[in-house]
């Protein structure tokens, strides 16, 4: 194998709770942007999607989580200000886009909590974890909706997003800065494994060629992770998959 | 409103458990279709009605029923068989079908249990009903799986559709010859409500003029159902649609 990774998956592993929580709310998200029209089709991906946010939102205080972190970053970034190596244009953008978020965010009480009273949406949440439980013998209301015009559901759908795109924009923010302060490099996981101490991280971050027939499973705390390598055979048994591996490896503090 | 219904959005109700999980079963399944191919984008569906599926077939046992029902089917073909009036051609064309759908029926001894062991499935199904339990780090073999080409997803889900495929099948055939069993009638929803005690029914088939602001709620057992019509307003409160609403309706046996 060379050194030069062309084509490859990345993964992601959080050493905090509270990014795992961000990255998961960012993974739901790509299935609620408002450019992709749902139907019939696709809005199972939907709503599972929504309904997701909507329990994680509501399991944990993400707004006062992403408020504070985005905070930090502004300190931070004001601290960076008066370095003179710095580029001052690319921070002064970065400072207003986080200050932004900010007072965008400030307002917000309970993420949410409108879309709860939502006619339609209640009583689909409601039946949504029962197998085959979206029926239109279940939700008439629901078959009715898919087939109105595509325009009435964009409008919905459109409504839906505004009550959680000010926080997510907020998210999605800190994730880019937060992956933003390491670079990849390069290194070799020998018999398939590698273990490390460091500083404490809130995120590991690994690239693997994608003709590598194995996948990796990360495991930690903030100051001590492992990754293993685990051959990719779906009908026969689990097996670690033991050669040497270059990868890019990238750890967030 | 005139007669003539020309777009319309068609609902039913079950007014038996077992036609009940049919058509749970039943609109799942167009979500499995081979034909479509699985991807990053449309997993979540997918998988969502796979692991429905496995879920009602071990709660039920869905493969006797289907055997028991197209059994009946079969003797009964067999005496409408003896009647002068009959299209025999037609009929022989309908016997010849459920008899091999029991053929296909009869090897299966429980269904999905292969599915069970599957490597790749088990740890998702685990996963999948957290909210963005799907992520990479949640599970890094469906991440990779995603990135593989659509040939090695395509090979998988061929694989897990054939486990299910004969007794779907069988259930699809039953459905068909249920709905085929009657004919829809006008009728009209005074105030938009419907009652009727009838002979034992199986299902009740609705269709509804699209142009309608307003979707029927049905209720109902064996001998008796209603049917009320609620205007469809998102935002505001529940309402019923109190004008006359001409309706076809099919009383299935």
């Amino acid at each position: 194998m060379t050194g030069q990774i062309t084509s490859t998956i990345t993964y992601e592993y959080p050493l905090h709770e509270r990014v795992r929580t961000y990255l998961r709310l960012e993974h739901l998200l790509a299935s609620l942007q408002p450019e992709v029209a749902v139907d019939s089709c696709n809005y199972t991906r939907y709503f599972s999607a929504l309904f997701s946010i909507l329990d994680l939102c509501e399991r944990s205080d993400v707004r006062t989580d992403v408020q504070k972190d985005l905070d930090k970053r502004r300190a931070q970034l004001q601290i960076w200000s008066q370095h003179p190596d710095v580029n001052q244009q690319q921070l002064a953008l970065t400072s207003e886009r986080v200050i932004h978020a900010l007072q965008a965010i400030q307002p917000i009480s309970r993420v949410g909590s409108a879309l709860k009273q939502d006619r339609l949406l209640g009583p689909i949440r409601q039946r949504f974890a029962m197998p085959g439980g979206t029926c239109n013998f279940d939700l008439p209301q629901l078959h009715f909706w898919l087939h109105q015009a595509q325009e009435i559901r964009d409008a919905d759908c459109q409504r839906w997003w505004q009550e959680l795109s000010v926080l997510l924009s907020g998210l999605t923010l800190e994730l880019e800065l937060l992956r933003g302060q390491s670079r990849f490099r390069t290194v070799t996981a020998e018999a398939g494994m590698l273990q490390e101490s460091t500083e404490p991280l809130s995120l590991l971050r690994l690239q693997v060629n994608k003709d590598i027939p194995a996948y990796p499973v990360m495991s930690g705390h903030k100051q001590r992770f492992s990754i293993r390598f685990l051959r990719y055979e779906p009908v026969a048994g689990r097996a670690s998959y033991e050669q040497n591996i270059e990868v890019a490896l990238a750890l967030c503090p």
